[in-house]
This record gives C-alpha cells, sequence and structure tokens, in this order.
C-alpha cells in the first residue's frame, strides 16, 4: 500500500495539460487561461473625476467665490475647451478632466445660478481625480496563465479590450462502469443487481470541476467488452468504476492487460477506498475507481479533481479545504488515510463544526451526499477531544 | 438611504421561484430540484455482504472448522440454494447472503483447499453483512425539493431509480448596459471612451449561480432605444447597469418611467454602491446597478447571487461566507456598509486571514480581480485591531 499523497503525485506527475483554444469572452467564465491577459489600452485613458460636480482650477476655487460655468464634460464627451482662470466646467464621474483643471468641486459643495458657480467649500488641488492609468496601463498583465476566471476576471478581461481569450480546451474524460450486476436508472434491474450510479455522479464531478464527460455504456464483466469500450477512446483521461480488487471477478485488469495496457496497481492506504488502478492504455491515463459508490466517489474527490486541475492547466491543483473543530471526540486512526462523512454547522461565534456521521459504513451512498463535507484523518492520526482543529474537504461548497 | 439587508429583503420578496422543468439526470447536476426525490427500490434489495468471502453460518465457522464449499454468489448473480450446515458459499462485496447463511466469514481469514473451507478465525453472528433497506428504503425521500443537487446527489438520485428530475426551469436574466461612452471589447471606442466590461462580467456571475444570461445590444443614452430594449423581454429578471445615479445623464429611471415602470428608487447605504433601482416593468423585475464597474459587481455580489438562488428555488438565499482574522487594524466604519476587496491567505496555523488591499477606489477593476473576496464592515462598526474576526465573502470560491 502507499500513501495517499504518493498515489496522488504520481498522478499528477503523469499528466499534462491540454492545449490551448480560442474562446469567446462569452464562454470563457470558469475555464483556464492558457496566455496570460495583458491590458490593450491604459484604463482610465486620462485623468477623469472620481465623482459629479466642476471641473476647477484649485487656486480659484475658494470658498466663496463665484465660478463662470465654461462648458460640460459627462462621461463619454470629453469638453474639448481648457478651463481658464475663473472658469469651471460640468463633470460627471468618468468624465476627462479638461485641460487647465487641476480640482474637482463637488457638486454637493457647490451652488449653481444664473450668476455661476458659487463656491460653498475651498477645494484641495488634484482631489477627486483619478489619474490616468490608475486601474491598468496598456501592456500590463491583467491576468497570469494557470488562472481559473471567474466573473470579475471576464470583466477586466473585457475593459483590457479582449474579446477573445486563449484557455486550456476541456479534459475529454471517458467514464466506463463495470459490471454484469448493474443497469442505467430506469432499465430493467438483472435479478440481485443494483442500479449504475457511479458513472453519472463521476460525470456530474466532472463537470464541477470543468472536464467534459463522455459517459460510455455499461461494459459487462467480459474481458473483450471492456477492452474495446476502454479503447473506444480520443480521452485526455479513462476512468473506470467497478472490477478493481483482487478478487476472482474483477476484469479491468485482465481485461486491459491484453491491448498494451501499462499497469500500475496499486492499494492505497486510505478509507473508503484502497483498491485503485493507475495505468496508461496506450496514450490514455486510466484511473481505475473502486465499483462500491461511496469509495468511487471519495476516491474521485481525492485523486479525479486534482488530475482534472493539471490537466487543464490550473497553476495550483490542490483541493480547497477548510478548517472546523471536530463536534466530537474522534478516536486514533490506524494505518489507512480516513475520509470520514461530515455535517458542518457554525457554532454561535460563526465558527465551523464538523461531525462525522455516527455510521461510515462506505455502502451507504445516502449517507455522503447528505455530508457536507470529507474530515481528513491522517494515518495514525492521534484521537482528539471535541473541539480540536480538523481539516475538511467541503464537497458540497465545490459542487461534488 | 435603506440599509443593505432592507434592500435585499424587499428584493427577494417581490421575486418568485421560476416553473418546473424536467431534465435528464445527465444533466440535472448544480439544478435545483422543483420536487423531492424519494426511492423507487430499497437500497441494498437484499441482506449483502459487506467483504469478499463466505456466507456461512455462524455457529459452524468456529475456528479449525473445515466447511464444504456449496456454491458461489458473486454480486448479481444470487446463489439460488441455502447454505446447510457446515457448508459455506463464495461470496464477494454486494452480493446477496443465501438463505441460511448469517454471517461473513472474510476470505482472509480462510484457507481454500481440496478438503473445503478451513475456518482461521471464528465468525460474529451478523458480522459483515449489510441489511435490507441500510442505504435506503422504497418510498423514503432521498433529496428535498429546493436543494441545489451536487455530484454525490446525482449519484443518490441514479442509485434511487430516476432517469429524470424536476428541477426550477434556469431564470432567464437580461443584461442591459447602457452609455454613450461604452464600446464591446474589440470594436471602435468613441473619443473618451471606455470598453464596456459590465455586462459581460455580470453575464459570468449569472452564470455562476446557475442562471442564463442575455447580454442586450449596447443602449445609447436615449431614453426611447433604452425603454425598446428594456422591453424586448421575456425575463425573469432585468438588469440595467449605467444611468442608476442621479446626475443629468442618468436616463434609466426616464426612459423606463414612459413605458409603465414601477420605480422603487434606492439609495442604498452601502459602498461601493449606493444607487441602485429596483422596479418592475410590467410583470419583470427590474435591477439597475451603478455603471462604474466594480459598484456593479460589488452590488451584484450583494444583490443579484440571493435574487438568482430566489429565482431557482433554493431553499437558502444566503451567499456563503467565511469567517477571517483582519490582517490588519481596520478603522471605524461610517453610516454605509463597506465591502473592501481583500486578500485571503491562511496563517501557520490554518486560519484565514483577510487583508484588504491599501487603496479601495471604486474605479479599480484590476484591485476588484485580484482580490479573493469582500470583507464585510457593517454600517458604524467600531474599529478593530489585527487578528480580530471579520466576515468575508469568497469571491473567487464562488466563481464571481
Amino acid at each position: 500500500m502507499i500513501s495517499v499523497d504518493e498515489a496522488r503525485e504520481r498522478i499528477l506527475a503523469a499528466l499534462a495539460p491540454t492545449g490551448p483554444e480560442t474562446v469567446g469572452l462569452a464562454q470563457a467564465w470558469n475555464r483556464v487561461l492558457a496566455r496570460p491577459v495583458t491590458a490593450r489600452l491604459t484604463q482610465p485613458p486620462a485623468d477623469v473625476s472620481a465623482m459629479d460636480g466642476y471641473a476647477v482650477r484649485a487656486a480659484d476655487a475658494v470658498e466663496g467665490a463665484v465660478l463662470r460655468l465654461a462648458g460640460a464634460a459627462p462621461a463619454g464627451q470629453p469638453f474639448t475647451g481648457a478651463v481658464g482662470p475663473g472658469e469651471a466646467v460640468r463633470i460627471f464621474t468618468g468624465g476627462f478632466v479638461p485641460q487647465g483643471a487641476d480640482a474637482i468641486l463637488l457638486q454637493e459643495d457647490a451652488t449653481a445660478s444664473e450668476a455661476g458657480i458659487r463656491v460653498n467649500e475651498t477645494v484641495t488641488l488634484g482631489r477627486h481625480i483619478r489619474r490616468r492609468g490608475l486601474d491598468f496601463a496598456e501592456g500590463a498583465e491583467l491576468l497570469p496563465a494557470g488562472r481559473r476566471l471567474t466573473a470579475r476576471d471576464i470583466g477586466l478581461a473585457a475593459a483590457g479590450n479582449h474579446p477573445w481569450l486563449a484557455v486550456h480546451r476541456r479534459p475529454r474524460i471517458g467514464i466506463l462502469a463495470t459490471g454484469d450486476e448493474i443497469a442505467l436508472p430506469g432499465e430493467r434491474i438483472p435479478e440481485g443487481g443494483i442500479v449504475s450510479s457511479n458513472a453519472h455522479a463521476l460525470a456530474a464531478l466532472v463537470a464541477s470541476a470543468g472536464g467534459e464527460a463522455s459517459v460510455l455504456p455499461i461494459a459487462r464483466d467480459d474481458a473483450a467488452e471492456i477492452a474495446a469500450l476502454a479503447g473506444s477512446g480520443g480521452y485526455d483521461l479513462l476512468v473506470t468504476t467497478g472490477g478493481a480488487s483482487v478478487g476472482e471477478h474483477d476484469l479491468i485488469q485482465k481485461a486491459l492487460g491484453q491491448d498494451g495496457f501499462v499497469l500500475d496497481f496499486w492499494k492505497i492506504a486510505m478509507r473508503p477506498g484502497k483498491p485503485l488502478i493507475w495505468g496508461r492504455l496506450g496514450a490514455v491515463p486510466v484511473l481505475g475507481l473502486p465499483g462500491n459508490p461511496v469509495s468511487a466517489l471519495v476516491c474521485a474527490v481525492v485523486f479525479l479533481l486534482p488530475a482534472l486541475a493539471r490537466l487543464q492547466g490550473l497553476a495550483d491543483t490542490a483541493t480547497p479545504m477548510l478548517r472546523a473543530r471536530a463536534g466530537v471526540a474522534l478516536p486514533e486512526n490506524d494505518k489507512r488515510a480516513d475520509h470520514l462523512r461530515a455535517e458542518l454547522k457554525r457554532d454561535a461565534d460563526g465558527n465551523w463544526i464538523a461531525t462525522p456521521a455516527g455510521r461510515q459504513d462506505s455502502s451507504m451512498l445516502a449517507v455522503l451526499a447528505r455530508a457536507d463535507g470529507l474530515v481528513l484523518r491522517a494515518p495514525f492520526a492521534p484521537g482528539l477531544a471535541a473541539g480540536e482543529m480538523v481539516e475538511v474537504i467541503p464537497l458540497a461548497a465545490l459542487g461534488v
């Protein structure tokens, strides 16, 4: 058995980011930049007013002075003249500060009348003026490669005048569920069989992380059928579920073994989980997850999410964590890294409290679905009292 | 000026969830359930083995006994006979426990030979058997209405034998940017103008929260054009940007006022932000955001995200928050609720530290994009020392 960390490192080391593609700005949300975005213009393009008011010469705009209104400079319609001594130009937020002006008189500090603009409060030189380039200068890097684009990033790329962006192609993930005993939801369930739940759950997990999943038809427990479906490819990664353990009815290894499969079969020191296949079928990396739905999903969180991050070219492949206080005492852990299905609540002070479900049986999908997160327990972690800190993978917040 | 909370309550009170639609399980991730999902079968459907081993009668399986191998019960292929006295049936994880058996002998606790199955460790009655219905019973509610579906939920709905789910229709959000001075990215920028960044950033924010955005063509500062575009409709909510403040060039109110617009014009005690329109154009609710990109996005986080949650029928419309220690001392706040753009880092103990950017000018979109979150400062919040706790909206984690 190898450790979770070592297994993850070996998986990540074997994967490379997908190539770039051009997408329209409107399609770029949540995609990962393949190239940095640099500003194609300077913002603001000139000194602009930060407020509604009057562009003035600070030397003139002392309390009690009455200035002559020489024009207006709303946003988008620059005043083409200059502000001369004793003059004021009406200006609005974002309007270019006209030549000659060096301060803004706020409209609430002025009284406009037939006589002119009366200054009710002396202005300060440079006040309420946003300098050219305050936000960014032409050529500056706005967004680095390897960044997953947020809504704000889309706004910033737009402001930098980019209608198109270069992002990593979405990784294509083939998902192959195997087993004579499973049937798709709504189809006839074989005698003694169960409904296939892994493939579509894994497809949703792939979507949550920005990948593109293809759910393949269920493969019977037949080496030739498994091999044919597994090789139907073009995937950046093939994920199988079922058939990964060492029992007599575990065919994945046998099936793939006939077809140029380079197998690195692992048992991983984790719970739930343990049997996991990692290898390569020709050029396609293969991740073989357990058939047990809870084990399959937890292993996918631990190994497939980072793999998807790497395939998309994300700078940081680590899955976000949060810290919480344990809601109950936890016993010493054995040699397998544990992933306890837990409820997350906030206490009166607003701190997270993570309380593992009383029963952690790895067949209980409903318990997993109702959990808010997975409490991590390292191998041989000592027992801890209620209130001590634990690390939690916030599943619900990740959409997983 | 009204408070942020009151404004949000008035917005939420005016919105109702969209109606239900049927989607395939494969399209249901991240959608919000319109009807509860109940189990259409019992899982497991019978008592099943939790391990690979042998189904036995506990009374017979004492250390040193040798049992007769009577058959096999792999998952999906139930053994149709019964386990008689002195007999064992090979069984695998998930296999139905045959009649007569009442315990599982682990394969690592047994030695198989020509002579039979030797018991190396006495079994316990009922051990390693998962009882029928352990995960869920037919008719049990698996997932409640109002829940946003995670990958695990998709798995659970599949396991409950649902190929289709009833979810709330994605809210359709029209986004109308206004202003003579703005141009789409890559198009000719008018003299003194800037690139339109709000509409596509808001569309991305709508996508991040599960809505469907239509970006309308930019409306010039012309009441008739604004009214025509605003009424081009069929939206669950129309969002405008620009023209919300009180300056002479703010036309949204005027434009919509001609067309049966019921206006509830607000100034909201918040920063950045303040000018915000909330009303109704015929049957369509209208949220008028400021034109300033930072203000528009912060107001969208504060008001549009909860509105999208309500429109989708989410049980909880609150935006997720996290608690962090302030990285620097913060001064007393004035009467406006503040939303400080801040970096989030974890300290050596793993606690979040939120450090507001030194300059909070509301024109600085790059500062907003680089921020990891918004530190909330309530009106009149007293000054606090570095290390004291603050509430933070984790923008990046929300995809915003």
